[in-house]
This record gives C-alpha cells, sequence and structure tokens, in this order.
C-alpha cells in the first residue's frame, strides 16, 4: 500500500521544476526530459507529470485512481492556470493541455495521447475569440472529440473519418484543412453523435471529467496487448507502468507562422553529424509521427524561418553538449514561438550507433568505454546485412524515403497477419501499406522489408523498422495500394502478391524482381570501434563453420578460430551419402569398413579445405552426432530408389529405418554413443582428420585440429573413445611415416547435464571442454526445440519465462551447470580450456555471463562474430 | 607391476597354513574357506591357493603367466608330494590334484574346474597299482582327458559322450559304471584320439604341463562370456579375478565305501534348521552338482554310514558355529574317510534367509542387527511372490523336486535362446531342459519357471533359480522331453509349445493349464524382521497406488500412505474417455469445460475411493502428467470409429493428431506446461480432490490428500498454478459451504534438471518436494527410456555403464541433483517434506542414498514395500 504522503505529481515550468532527468524510473523518458528541458531554459510550455509508481497502484487497485489524486491533479492545474493566466475550461480564455503517457523505456506509438483537454461547447468559443481563429478552434474541438472517442472510449477510429469523408464530399473539398467553419460546425456535430451512439453517453462538458478520464486511459494503455507485445520483442522488462504528462498545449496549427516538427540532432541512419528531421508547417504533431501528410526536410526551414532554423540548431547544440548524446525531439511553432515538446536519445540504425559513438569520442564528448558501451552489440548485425549490387541491374519503379538501410527482397503482402502466414510459411515477404500502426508491429516484426506509401522519415513505420534494423522504405507516394485485391499500381506497372519486390533502404528504390546482393563494406568507425572492443576483450571469439567457405567468411568477420565444425553435413552430397548409407545397412563391422573406406578420401579433403583457409588457427572437428536415421529416405519412393541403387531389397531398407526410429530422437542413439556401438565410424573420423593434418603440415600449412567428442554422459565414455583417437592416430602417423609433433587435443562437449554434475571425472580425460548449450537448455529444461512451439508462445505472455531459453541462456538454470562445470573441471585441471559452441555463442546477454565464468572463448557463426567482439568487450568493461 | 617377491600362492595342510577366512579377496571364497576349515581341524585334502592378484596379473600382461609363477608352484607341489608322501606323475605312487576356480565372490558353475591331474599313460598304471583298482585308475584317467579336453583345449564334451556312446553300445551296457576294463581302454585311447584330432597335439604326459595348462584356462576363464554375464546379472563388480585352487585329489568314486555330497547347514528353501543335502554312492562330486544322476536326501546316509552322518553333522555345528551363518558344503567320503572340500554361505531363497536370520537371533548367534543386514532386502519380493490357491483345480502330470519355491504358468519352451525370444514377446515361459548348465542363464533369467528332467535340489538349476528367487521343479524323471519337436511326454500326455504349464515350486508339481494363484501369506518370522526394521528406519515407506485395491494391498504391505497417485488412468474407462476425447477436440475454453465437466463426477469418485481406503494417511495426487496425443487414437479405423460416435469429420480428429505429434514427446507438451495452458483441466482435478475430500470428511472417514504439480522447471509455473489450485480450493469450500479446515498441501514433483538447480525459487512455492527419478535420470543423461535398448546393452557389456540408471539410481549424477535439491529446498524451509516417487523408491541401493540425504519418505510400487522397509532400516544401519 502507498502511504498518503507520497508524492504523485511533479510540476515543471520556468518557475517550479520538480523533476530531473535522472528520474526516468518515476517520471518516465518524457516527463524527467521535459523537466530537464526546462531547467536549463529550453521553452518548454509548462505542465506536471503524475509518476509511473501511480499506474502501478491503479493497477494494483483493479483498475482505480488511488484516494488523492484527482485532489492533487487540481492543485497543480491551478498553478498552471495562474501561470498560464488562463482557466481550464473557461468561455473566455480557456486553458488547453495535452495528456501523453511516458514510460522509463521508449515505446513509440505504443501509448496514448490526447491532445486540447479542457474543450467543450462552451470553451471552444472562448478559443476561437482568443485566438480569433473560429476555424482553428472548431478544428481543436473536433481533434478532440475525435482523439477522445478513440484513445479513451475505444471508438473506432474509422466512424469519425467516415463522417469527415462525408462533410468533405457534401463541401467538395478534398483536403481536411479545405473545410470552412459550417463544415466543422457540423463535423463537431457528428462527432458527438458518434461518441454517444457508441458510448450512451453525451460527450464530456467538464474538463476535469475530460482529464480523469483521459489519465485513466493512458494507465490502462499500459496493460493493452500492443504494449504487451512490443514490451516483449523489444525486451523491455522491470517498468512498473507508464507516467502521463499533462502539459499546456501549444498549437502548431494556428496558420502559416506556425508548424510542427520532429528531428534528430544527427541522422539516424548513418550517423552523419547533421540537424535531421522534418516539419509541416500549419499541423499538429501528430501528423507527423502519424505519416498522414509527408512533411518537408528540416533543412527547407531555412527557406521558410531562418531564425527558427537558427534557434532549432541552438537547440542541438544545447542538448547534445547537455545529454552527450543524439537526441530525438519534438518541437512546435505557435505564431513564431518555438516550444520544445520532448527529447529523447534518438533511436538509431547499427551503423548510425557505430559512427556517432566514434565521432563523439573524437569530439571529446564521450570516452572510449562509453563509445563502446554505447552501441548495442546486436545492432552490428545491421553492418553486416547485404546491400544490392551494384553492378546488378535495377528496373526501378519508383523512389521512396531512404527510412531505414538495408536490401530486401521478397513477396508483397499487404495485412500483417498476411505477412506472418505466409512468412511462417518459408516466404520472405515485404509488407506494403500505406502508412503502418501499432497494430502492425507482428507483421512487420516477421517481414524482410517494409513499405509505405505515406509518411516520412520519423513515421511509424520508419521508427520501429530503424529500431530493429530491418530494411524500410516510407513515403512512396507514386504508389497506388489495393490491399483488397492484393495489388499495386505503380506508373501503369501492375504488382500481385506473386510479383517479387525489392527495397532499398539506403536510397529508397523500389524495384521489381529479386535483386542480386553483395556484402556488406564496413566502415573505417567500425573498424575504430572493432579495435577498441579487441583491445578490451578478454574472450576469443571462434566461429561455428563446417566449409572452407564459410571459414573465409568468418576469418574476414575476425574469427579467431573454428569452435564447431560439424562433420554431418560432410556425409552428404552425391557419393557419400551412396557410401554412407551402405554403411548404414550394412550387417557387419566389416561390410561398414568397407563403406567408410568409400567416404575417407571425401571427409580427408574437405578438413584440407577448412584447414587451409583457417591455417594457424584452431579447427574444432566434431565427430558424427546426428542419429544415423537422418542418413535414410523416410518416404517410400526415395527407399525405393536407393534399394534399386544399391541393389538390396526395399525391405531391408524400410526395416532399417524402423529399426532406428526412435520415439525420442533427440535423447536416442547419437553423439558418442554411436562412437561407442560402432567404432569404426569414429576411427575413419579421426583418420581423416589426421591425414589431412599431415597433407597440410607437409605443404607448410599450419593446421591445428582439436577432435570434439559430443554427448559425453559419462566419464567412461570419454576415456574409451579418447583412447580409440589416440591409437588412430598413432596408426596414422606411423602408417604415413610422420615423425613431427601432432598434438592434437581432444576435448569433449559438455551438453548433458550429468556431463556438467561430473566434470570433475570428464576433465581428467578432456584436453578442453566446449559447452554445447543448445541440447543442455533442451536437457536442463526438459525441452524438446522442435516441438516448443505449443507452450512457450504462452510462457512468454504470460511472463513465466522471461525470455526464450533458446535465444538468451538461462544463467540461473543452464548457466547454473555451466559455472558448475568450469569450475570442477578447472579443480582438475587449472588451465582447462573452456568455450562455447551453442548459438549463444552470439547472444550479447550471453556473452556476458560465460565472461563472468571466465570461458576461453565464445564460438558463434559468422555473421555473429562482430557482435560477439563487441559484447564481450562490453562484458569486461561492465565487469569493472 | 608386480613385486618380483609377491606373495602369489598360499598353501594349506594340517601342517601349515597360510591363509584364513578374512583373506577372501585374495584367495578367493574356496580358498580362504579351504584354509581356514584346516585351520579349525576339519578333515581337508591339503593344497594351496593361487591369488586373485595372479589372475590380474595374467590379463593385464595379455594373457600370460608371471614369470616365477609356475617356480613357486612347483615348490608348493613338492611340499605336498613331501605331506601326502606320493609322487606327481609317479608310476608309482602318483599324486593327483584337482583345479578349480574361486572368487571372491560365490559364481557357482561359472568357472572350470579340472580333477585327476597328474595322470598319464604311465601314472595311471601307479594309481591302479597304488589303489588295486584298475578300473577306477582307468576311469579317472578318461574323465581327466574329457574334462581337460573341453575345459582347456575347448573341446566340445559332445565328442567324448558320443565316444563313450559307441563304446557303450559295443560293450552292450547302459550305465557308465558297466563298463569293464578292456572298455575302460578302448575309451582312453578313443578320447587320447578325439584330444589330437581337435587340437593337433598329443594329450599332455608331462603332468606340470597338465597344471600349467590347467590354470591358465582358469584365469582364462574369468573373462568368458557367461561369466561376464554372470556377474552382470548378480551384479557382481570390483572383483580383479578368480583364484585357483590345486588341492591333492580324494575319491568319492573308488566303490561303495565312497562317495560324495553336497549339503547346507540349513534348508536352503525354507530356512529350517535341518541338515539338508544330497550325496551319492561311488561318485565324484561332479556328478552331483551337474545333475547327471539322481541323488539321495543326505539324511538316508544314516542307513548306509550313520558314522559319517555323524560326523558330518558334528561338521554343521563346528561350521555354523564358527561362521555365525548358514554354509553350503561339499564333501566326499574316500573309502570310508570324510573330507571337507569347501565351505562357504550358502545361497537362500528369501522366506529361507528370513528364517534363517530370525532364528539365529533366537539362537543367540547373531545380533538383530546382523539379522536385518544379512537379509538381501530384495530377496523379500521372493516372500510376496503368489503360491498356487488351495482350491484352484489341479491337473497334476508328474511330481519332481520342489527346488526352488514359488509358482509359475507359462508356455514350456525348450532353449534359453527360444526362451529369450518368447520372453521379448511377453509371454510368460517355462524353460524347460533335461539338465540347465551355465549356457542356460540367460534363458533362465527371462523364464518365469524352470522344470527340468534330471538333477536334484542342489542341481545347476536348483541353485540359480533360488539365487534369482525364481520358481524351479528339477528332477521330474517321467517327462521326455524332445527338445528338437519341442514336445514333452508325461505319462501318456502330449505338452507343446502351445499348451500352458503350471509348476510349483514349493510341492514339485507339474500341472497342465494356467492354475490360478492367491497371494502369499507371511510367516511370523518374516513380521518379526519388519518389525525389527520398522524400529530402526527413518524414511517412511509410501506407496504408488492408482486404484482402492492397490491401496489396500500397499497398506497390508506396511504402506504409510501413498506417494504418487497418478491421475491419467482415471481419464480412461468407457465414459471418460469419450469426454476426454471430446475435450481434446474442442475449440475453444468453454467446449472443453463442458466435456470435463462429465469427467469431473468420475474423478470424484475415484477419489473418495482412494482416500477411503487409505484413510488417516496422505495421499499424494499427481495432477494430469501425459501429453494430450496419448488419449487419441492413433490408428485410423479407431480415428473412424471416434469420428462417427463423436459426431465430428474424421478430418478434424486426424488434423487434431497430427497438431499434437511430437518429435520428442518426453520433452513437450505436458506435465505442467498442460495445466498453463489449459488451466481448466487442472480446475476439474482439484475441485474433484477438494469436494471428495469434502464428501470423506462429512462421512467421518479422515483423508488427506496432497497435491502434486508434475514437471516444474521454472519457478514461476508452481506460482501461477499453486495460486490457481488454492482459488479452486476456496471456490470449492465456499460452494459446498464446508467451513472446516482442509489444510491441502500444495507440493512439486522435481523431476527436471532445472528445478533442481533452482529449488531455493521452487520452494517458496512448494510445501513439498518429491522426486521424479525416472524422468530426472532420463534428462540428467539425455535418455529416452523408450529408446536406450540400442546402446545400454553395450554399455553395460563394456563396463562404461556399471549398472542401468533407471534400476539404480546414479548417485553421481542424478543423485547430486536431489541433494542439492534437497539442501537448497530446506535453505528456505527447513522442515520442507522431500520424497522420492520414481521407480527407484523401492530399490535398496537407491533407497541407502535417499537416507544418507535425509528425505523423509520413499515411494514405491506395493510389492516392493517390505522390500523398502528392510532397505531402509539397513540404510540406517550401514550409517551407524
Amino acid at each position: 500500500m502507498q502511504t498518503k504522503n507520497k508524492k504523485r505529481i511533479y510540476y515543471f515550468s520556468k518557475e517550479l521544476t520538480e523533476g530531473n532527468k535522472s528520474m526516468r524510473e518515476l517520471l518516465g523518458g518524457k516527463g524527467a526530459n521535459l523537466a530537464e528541458m526546462t531547467s536549463i531554459g529550453l521553452p518548454v510550455p509548462p505542465g506536471f507529470t503524475i509518476t509511473t509508481a501511480t499506474c502501478a497502484e491503479y493497477h494494483e487497485d483493479g483498475e482505480k485512481l488511488p484516494a488523492g489524486l484527482l485532489n492533487s491533479v487540481h492543485k497543480n492545474m491551478s498553478r498552471l492556470e495562474k501561470e498560464s493566466g488562463k482557466c481550464f475550461g473557461s468561455s473566455q480564455n480557456p486553458l488547453l493541455v495535452s495528456v501523453r503517457s511516458g514510460a522509463a523505456a521508449s515505446m513509440p506509438g505504443m501509448m496514448d495521447t490526447v491532445l486540447n483537454l479542457g474543450l467543450n461547447d462552451l470553451s471552444v468559443e472562448g478559443l476561437a475569440s482568443m485566438t480569433g481563429n473560429e476555424r482553428f478552434a472548431l478544428d481543436a474541438y473536433r481533434r478532440l472529440i475525435n482523439m477522445f472517442g478513440d484513445v479513451v472510449m475505444g471508438i473506432d477510429h474509422h466512424y469519425f473519418e467516415a463522417a469527415f469523408d462525408k462533410i468533405k464530399k457534401r463541401y467538395k473539398v478534398s483536403r481536411d484543412t479545405e473545410l470552412n467553419i459550417q463544415g466543422l460546425r457540423e463535423l463537431v456535430t457528428a462527432y458527438k453523435q458518434i461518441y454517444k451512439t457508441h458510448t450512451r453517453k453525451n460527450f464530456p462538458q467538464d474538463p476535469y471529467k475530460q482529464l480523469q478520464l483521459a489519465i485513466e486511459a493512458v494507465f490502462r494503455s499500459w496493460n493493452i496487448p500492443r504494449a504487451i507485445t512490443y514490451r516483449r520483442i523489444n525486451e523491455i522488462q522491470g517498468l512498473i507502468g507508464t507516467a502521463v504528462n499533462v502539459q499546456s498545449m501549444v498549437f502548431g496549427n494556428m496558420g502559416d507562422d506556425s508548424g510542427t516538427g520532429v528531428a534528430f540532432t544527427r541522422d539516424p541512419s548513418t550517423g552523419k553529424n547533421e540537424f535531421y528531421g522534418e516539419f509541416l508547417i500549419n499541423a499538429q504533431g501528430e501528423d507527423v509521427v502519424a505519416g498522414i501528410r509527408t512533411p518537408s526536410p528540416v533543412k527547407e526551414m531555412k527557406k521558410w524561418r531562418p531564425d527558427i532554423h537558427q534557434q532549432l540548431l541552438k537547440v542541438k547544440k544545447i542538448l547534445e553538449s547537455h545529454y552527450k548524446d543524439m537526441q530525438d525531439i519534438e518541437f512546435t511553432i505557435e505564431r513564431g514561438n518555438l516550444f520544445m515538446l520532448q527529447t529523447r536519445v534518438g533511436k538509431r540504425t547499427g551503423p548510425a550507433a557505430v559512427k556517432i559513438a566514434v565521432d563523439m569520442v573524437k569530439e571529446k564528448s564521450i570516452t572510449q568505454k562509453t563509445a563502446l558501451l554505447r552501441v548495442p552489440a546486436n545492432d552490428l548485425n545491421q553492418l553486416l546485412l547485404p546491400s544490392f549490387d551494384p553492378k546488378a541491374k535495377r528496373r526501378v519503379l519508383t523512389v521512396g524515403l531512404p527510412a531505414s538501410p538495408g536490401a530486401a527482397s521478397g513477396y508483397p503482402v499487404f495485412t500483417a497477419d498476411e505477412a506472418v502466414v505466409r512468412a511462417e510459411n518459408g516466404e520472405n515477404v515485404i509488407l506494403v501499406r500505406r502508412e503502418t500502426s501499432p497494430e502492425d508491429v507482428h507483421g512487420m516484426h516477421v517481414a524482410s522489408g517494409i513499405l509505405t506509401s505515406t509518411g516520412g522519415s520519423t513515421s511509424h513505420a520508419a521508427v520501429v523498422a530503424r529500431g530493429w534494423g530491418k530494411c524500410c522504405v516510407a513515403g512512396a507516394g507514386e504508389l497506388v495500394i489495393d490491399a483488397k485485391r492484393k495489388k499495386i499500381q505503380i506508373n501503369g506497372t501492375t504488382i500481385t502478391g506473386k510479383d517479387i519486390i525489392s527495397i532499398d533502404g539506403t536510397s529508397g528504390e523500389l524495384m521489381l524482381g529479386d535483386v542480386a546482393k553483395c556484402p556488406p563494406n564496413f566502415s573505417k568507425e567500425f573498424k575504430t570501434l572493432m579495435n577498441w572492443a579487441d583491445k578490451k576483450r578478454k574472450l576469443l571469439i571462434r566461429t561455428n563453420a563446417d566449409s572452407p567457405e564459410d571459414a573465409k567468411v568468418a576469418r574476414d568477420f575476425g574469427a579467431e578460430g573454428i569452435g564447431l565444425c560439424r562433420t554431418e553435413h560432410m556425409f552428404f552430397g552425391d557419393q557419400r551419402i551412396v557410401a554412407m548409407r551402405q554403411m548404414i545397412l550394412a550387417d557387419n563391422e566389416q561390410d561398414r569398413r568397407l563403406a567408410l573406406k568409400k567416404i575417407l578420401p571425401y571427409q580427408r579433403k574437405d578438413f584440407e579445405g577448412i584447414f587451409t583457409a583457417m591455417k594457424e588457427l584452431p579447427v574444432t572437428i566434431r565427430l558424427l552426432d546426428p542419429p544415423l536415421h537422418e542418413f535414410l529416405p523416410q518416404d517410400q519412393k526415395t527407399q525405393k530408389q536407393l534399394a534399386r541403387s544399391l541393389k538390396v531389397p526395399v525391405e531391408k531398407i524400410i526395416k532399417r529405418v524402423s529399426q532406428l526410429h526412435e520415439v525420442n530422437p533427440m535423447l536416442g542413439h547419437r553423439g558418442c554413443r554411436l562412437s561407442i556401438t560402432y567404432p569404426e565410424i569414429l576411427e575413419m573420423q579421426v583418420r581423416a582428420i589426421t591425414e589431412a593434418t599431415i597433407n597440410c603440415r607437409r605443404k607448410r600449412i599450419n593446421a591445428f585440429p582439436e577432435i570434439m567428442i559430443p554427448l559425453v554422459g559419462i566419464v567412461n565414455e570419454l576415456a574409451v573413445l579418447r583412447s580409440l583417437v589416440e591409437q588412430t592416430i598413432a596408426k596414422v602417423k606411423s602408417k604415413k611415416k610422420y615423425n613431427g609433433k601432432l598434438d592434437i587435443p581432444i576435448g569433449t562437449m559438455i551438453e548433458i547435464p550429468r556431463a556438467a554434475l561430473t566434470a570433475e571425472q570428464v576433465a581428467a580425460y578432456a584436453d578442453f571442454f566446449s559447452f554445447g548449450t543448445n541440447d543442455l537448455t533442451q536437457m536442463t529444461f526438459g525441452y524438446s526445440r522442435d516441438d516448443i512451439g505449443t507452450f512457450i508462445p504462452e510462457y512468454l505472455k504470460e511472463n513465466i519465462l522471461e525470455k526464450n531459453p533458446f535465444q538468451s541462456m538461462d544463467s540461473a538454470g543452464v548457466g547454473q551447470l555451466v559455472e558448475m562445470a568450469v569450475n570442477k573441471g578447472r579443480k582438475i585441471k587449472s588451465k582447462l580450456k573452456c568455450g562455447i559452441c551453442g548459438e549463444h555463442g552470439g547472444d550479447p546477454e550471453s556473452i556476458a555471463f560465460f565472461q563472468s565464468v571466465q570461458l576461453n572463448y565464445v564460438s558463434c557463426s559468422p555473421f555473429r562474430i562482430p557482435v560477439a567482439r563487441l559484447a564481450a568487450a562490453q562484458a569486461v568493461l561492465l565487469e569493472q
């Protein structure tokens, strides 16, 4: 229970400012920054913030405003009236306020806003006479009823839109602004009727009633599904609620000396140090964000009002030097006066994050450490996104705004739901919308790229896409989208859902067909940041690679060896799979050995290729892991073909397939269990590795293989197999008359809980441990990755699981086993090399854990290597 | 490496005895006891024992006798020659010796023996003149060649037998002993020829060569497959090898004043304190053990040689008072002189073990503690074996010897391999053999009972069967077994492999048909022992029971509550399964609730029944655990029937079955995961439990349910579900207007590694922990119980696993998690009740572990309860 004396409201104005930027948890980001901007002398309309704790109280009490809150609201409103000399609800000089949500973490477009509160049938006349602009006053009123009806009372927006369209038709005007006063009066009446029809109440004339309902609506919006979804997708946790900002209205739509805009202090796409943004003359702020009208670039403001442009550049300087980071601001110009409505740290693409961080170090604004910590490691992925091949032919259909960089191709889809369905079918899709809204986020999330026909680079689509590093082209105004018929018309060309299109988020181009892409080209800032990271990090970064090609890519990304070279893929391919199948179908060891002999030269050649690509660096080779049934055809047709080609009765194949069938293959006859029952497979693989090593060394290619035995759960498995590996190596050396040292380390994967629990036994026979956290997660949780779809979504939704443990390692359970195994292992062998080769090796949060338990290396897929390098450095910096 | 000075041979005779009974590890059981018997003045033919360590050396050196061993053998043989006044290999007064194996653990019939060593073409004449019995000397020689050829050189016994038969035919005699001297000479020649044909060498005339080869053969026999199999089946571990006993020969076949026998100091079947055994006049010891001739009961010796009978009774007394346990002895009478050839602790049936232990306490020979520790807890199972219903009609075909008690019915099988095949098919089989041999053990192991036509109650079949508590009727001489045609003829009745027969191991009867059985009747000694055990043990013993019937049986066995009441069986049964399937096929929660409502009354009634049977005692009910697909038919025919009866399209059923299909169902959507996604199932079950409790209490039946939530891996699962259970209980209480206290504990199974690892979190929401060590073993090892058949046999064979971890809990891995969870849980709640309800709850070794980590109870199947009670007491005694 909250005490009665708890301070629930923080005021901000030139005269009294109670909050500051450090109070983000309590006041939300917007509220804390409004207070801060007021303090440092920027022009901010006065107002107050109701705390996030109040929102928590509201929900704890079963959606009831805490007692005493409305009293405090009254007191603060009175102060606002006094300072502005206006009066809330007055028919003479009405005070109007906005009510906006603002949580501690930025959630663009997710929470709700109501403007122009305080207007009613009386005060609208007061506003008209005060501003001398009846048209404006009526427009403000109809906006209030619309927003209030939609946001607070849940009336679908389209009812209002339809009424507007009807009246515009009657008055024969096409644009909203063209409607005359008479039309607006009719519109207000129509809106009030819609309100009454849907709520069975009149639109509230008591401004305090409006305020109360609006505050409650903001509180409620904290827990609506789309807000919960957004928090989950963006991994926003631990927040208690949203704050509510009540602020005096300023109007950008008071005529041609008014306007509104949003801007970034640097380019959020590229990071270039240029004031970047858009504004609309004679418009309210929501018009820009919603992307309904296409705004002008902010630099064109020089032509319109050079004084205000100058003023804004000054604001940029003040904010950047105060906040020491790129800012995302909202501003309104009311009759030539600039007002700041918001500042917050600006979202940016990965490339922009890197450039801004490195530039700010050069500008001596921040330290290297701050720079390293500021770039979200996962965002580096965006720098590794392919761009279109400059040599590829482009059939450009139109050019929109380059809203989020990258290159994407796919089938156009016209609704978020369709995007989800087709993406689940494995298709690449581009979500095509006139504009996007928070209702579309699930479709945006699965799409390869986003294309809109209206809205600018700060529209919903653009902001969300950049946050995810997803390619987006916005405001492509030439598109005629027919969502119902699933068609797009552009300058005479028709695109249907069956045509692949490509979009270039860097140029804004929309192209027909699947345009060829090429690998990314790293900026010098990226290289600088990676250099700084490499100096700080302690973890080595290896890669998971099974081919010379992958090994090469990984080396270019900075891999310091291969941590996981899977050998199973080497058993596929025309000739090999035939021999592999012969081996599996063989009735005795002799026949198995004959078949394996045929595979040997291929494996040896594969290893030689990988060793050559990775020369001088270690290559950890995992011996055959999957169950044998994966190598046999499961369908009758292929079984028959196989029978013909191997000249065996098909019954034999069917029988073997059925023998190999397992109820729970994940827990079945695989990994080192295969090597125990079929030691000849291990012998062939070790022979291939050893021969390849000797062949490479004789060609002066320094190969450093490490042999890794998977799925060990009992020390004896490793003891027996280690000895077999050693014997096989010795045999090959003697047969090849190689007298040099080979020193091939023999280690094990720790991926079965029992191996971790008995690591002090296992360590005695292991030169290294490599944690297979995928399988370890499966067995520690008792989950099958193939089957979790049935309950994990529910678990995430209900917050039973904070995260999918296959994405970010569960440190409490799986991590406990990892730490235990490292400690037990190093008790026996103090220098035991420990690494991790599960998919968590490329996840920053998991990497921080691996640093904390002092692993020697992480191994991840080639494209995650820069992420891992940065994350490893961040982990060290955060430990300090 | 062994040092040169290592003592490898221990001598025993009246003049010098170097070993004693405490040296069992080094000298083997037989060797240690030969030395001990010599020391306490019993008549033992002198000899010496080569140590088990020497056997280990032999195997470590790649099957090579250690240097110096043969020298030591020579020295000891010389002493033997001196003491006996005979000479090894002499043509005048030859010394003959036996060579026998003897490991530290008794392994009857598993290891090999050679008698009469020292005979050759010369010394056989010496033996003839020394004994004045040429026939005897020649018979001894042919036995040597036969045994040596078979055991040492691996020549199949049947070659010798065929030669014998041929000569007997020629001489027109039917019994071995009827062959005259001329025939025996021919037989020796024929045997030597067989030896030469198969070994390409002459039978060795150098007696020391014979001795050396025999010693090596004994050493080798340690590692032959059947010895390894025997050790595995009997869980004999940690032994390094077998000792070799070289002992002067005495002969029971020197005429009608000679004989040989084996006996137990008490009845090994019933435990009655009566000298019990058999002897054969004019025979060698192997004839009794092998069951080739049917011997006479030892009490009949009174008629033959009352003096020797008296002497034997004295020996019984001396041995029992010396060893303080029932002994199994072998003796030989050579021309009226008694010689003891072996004593060892006698194998006995479970009932005998109980009776002997309790009797010996009454006789003040041993303490209660010794008595409790002496009865192998697992053997109590035999006391719980059913016997035939005395009221059932028996069609007795013949009566054999009651060799091992119990009642068994099944199809007759005629080879061990057939027994294995049919048993694997789920059939009960009775292994029917003329006699059994060590080659048959795998078939004996899987058979329900064993029936032989020759051999007595100390024959191979009888000894092995009693060791396992398996029903056995031996020496049913009227049987005419035609193994080839799979038929038995008995007094005109023909039995084929398709007829079920029944054997009564207590009466010796063979009956046609599947005779009805009835539950066991406990002896007063059993009750005494259980009483003693109950006073010592700390663990409570609960049972796993799903029905009132099982609950009642368990209570009679001493269950102190139900530790695991599975509810899934309650969803089957005609009406319920229909409703259950309706629920699974429902598209929405409402329809699911409708279907569940139909199941509710059945579940409530089930619980009322169980509560009534278990009144005053706790009943732990596990909420629904298996995946839903287990409730739907998987075959098309039944799917079609279901579709018709539910009036839904069959496609809907097929679709749902395929939706529910999982790649790894063990790790899938089951346990509490079901309750999270379908809370209505949990609500129905908790409602049924609560209503049943209230109904019972109102009828003054004190019901104490405990609600157990399965498969928890994340504390939030338990937190959410606990709260739902509490709410549901509260709702039912209020609806039923019940104001009494219910206090239903809500706990969780710990069966997922992560639950154990995070037990301090889980404990906060759990009133108790119940370890599900079956699933915990599956996940800790990464094994699927359904699939381990492919590699576990190999693992056990190769000693990679010492035991099947599903039979005896793996303390190093799984046990570590159990201990961790108990400690972490009790850190939060010092009195947290902890129990175990996996199948390990009835395994004595696992129970010792559970005692050591201070669980409160174990829960096992009803028939394991006495075993658990005794094992729990033994665990406490062994801790002291």
